[in-house]
């Protein structure tokens, strides 16, 4: 196989694409599509301050370096949340998002969720509902409340986030296979911050396939943490991630062309304004400040007081 | 596994359902569903005439017999494909028809392809689009249309198709995995005569499993050909229908569910009313009469001229 630009050894082929690219190539290619995805989309520009969630995993680390190349404003935001699983897994994400900082000279905002609410996230989930909640459901709230909170405490304009295709294609196959009005109608490669107190949020590596991903930290000599959360372990995403990969084994593209083909259906108005989440009244959490759809204490707050 | 009703040997489990049953009482079950998703779903009354598509398949028979069971006006239609692929296919389905009404003295209508427009469906299919149409699509646009004319001539209030919760579940998977907003906006378990010289439509059996229809053809002692078409092998439909199996055996009801979460959300106003197809203009075929999406002779008359 050969690189279609400059016909030396390719490293990768997306069968998608019909594209093979050698090392070079690929990795001129993916800060391409990145920049194009952004500027499709209209997500953010190079005047505005852009906060990158990043985990210490391939898909975050990549999306900083590809923003930091392309000459965007990227501070990074890492959230320890105090999961060990035997591997330290918190300890060594927050090790490789430090490297990776360090070694560009960027900016990294670092909050601990034990250190600053006193819980770990495995802690919360044990003392919230009776001990009936998930740990994946506590950290998606957690890391929401506090991703919102350092953006705009931090006056950035911009939440951006690593989702690959494959996650965001996942999350629509499982908003689809149950029909969640409002997911559907909310899913979109960038979210305004169309209610008081949020901040915009952008997905740039939305239609970028995980193993391309994969392949662009590998090829670029990213560090990073190669465990997956210990608790994603059985989890409806990795099981609605399986589907798609037998879909996309079978007919190259499937994964991609289901998710465009939404973004496509839903531009051109298949989905009733009347069903937006976003018609919800939004209220202001009397304890953090912060945005909830329902009067009273949020939940974040609610989660992690003592007892 | 014991009869929840009478503690009998059960001959069925439903899991989705969580319900087994014997012989007897799942014999009652079946009607008594179909019943309820009629008047559900508004679809027709015991004063209305109704035309049965019948295919000589478990399905459409087993359907025909529990119409005539509930007490509804139901007449047959067999259209003869003239598909034979080795099985002698078409006379096989005929055979099973003819013989299902004869020992219950019910009306069948036959049309028979081949004699009425001079050519069988694989060789309409060889003369259309310089032998580049399926002879599956070839298929639909005809019954569509023989069905139609039937039901129009003879005066039927509502033709009624056996699809199952497979198929429709197969459609429905195919139509989301594409985002086809026209045949999203439309499909339902009823379709109103809302376009004139159109008939209403149902699909009475749209909410019972497959497997469910098969055990109630046998247990019913229904002779039914158990050949598929053999046009139908490697088919998308059959496709979707094998990733929908793998998703109920991981979480038995995923089926259902996937169906009824999407009648629910639509239901609810998820789709915009301006996505509608039906809002096309319509046209009537200067050559056969019936309704046609664009001005001209339809597409079904095309493809049975002589050449």
């Amino acid at each position: 196989m050969k690189c279609r630009k400059c016909n030396k050894k390719a490293v990768i082929n997306m069968r998608q694409h019909k594209l093979a690219l050698c090392q070079t190539h690929f990795l001129d290619w993916i800060p391409e599509q990145v920049q194009r995805c952004i500027e499709k989309y209209h997500m953010f520009s190079k005047q505005e301050r852009l906060l990158v969630a990043v985990s210490g995993g391939k898909d975050s680390l990549s999306l900083w370096d590809i923003l930091w190349r392309l000459g965007y404003q990227a501070d990074g935001l890492y959230i320890g949340l105090g999961i060990d699983g035997g591997s330290h897994y918190s300890a060594q994400s927050q090790q490789y998002a430090e490297a990776f900082a360090a070694e560009r000279g960027l900016n990294l905002n670092i909050v601990s969720i034990p250190e600053t609410y006193g819980k770990t996230i495995p802690k919360i989930a044990e003392s919230t509902l009776r001990g009936r909640a998930k740990p994946c459901s506590v950290c998606g709230i957690a890391k929401r409340h506090i991703m919102n909170r350092i953006a705009r405490e931090g006056e950035y304009h911009v939440l951006v986030t690593g989702h690959n295709l494959d996650d965001e294609a996942a999350v629509l196959l499982g908003n689809t296979l149950n029909w969640i009005p409002g997911y559907l109608v909310r899913q979109w490669p960038v979210l305004e911050a169309n209610r008081p107190g949020l901040v915009r949020k952008a997905k740039p590596l939305c239609r970028i396939y995980e193993r391309e991903m994969a392949a662009y930290a590998l090829l670029r000599g990213i560090e990073y943490v190669y465990d997956e959360c210990p608790y994603s372990v059985g989890s409806t995403t990795l099981y609605y991630k399986e589907i798609l990969n037998r879909l996309e084994a079978d007919r190259p593209g499937a994964k991609l062309n289901f998710y465009l083909t939404f973004l496509d259906a839903k531009k051109k108005g298949l989905f009733s304004p009347q069903a937006d989440p976003d018609l919800e009244q939004i209220h202001a959490c009397p304890t953090c400040g912060q945005p909830t759809s329902a009067p009273g204490e949020c939940v974040f707050c609610r989660m992690i007081k003592p007892g």
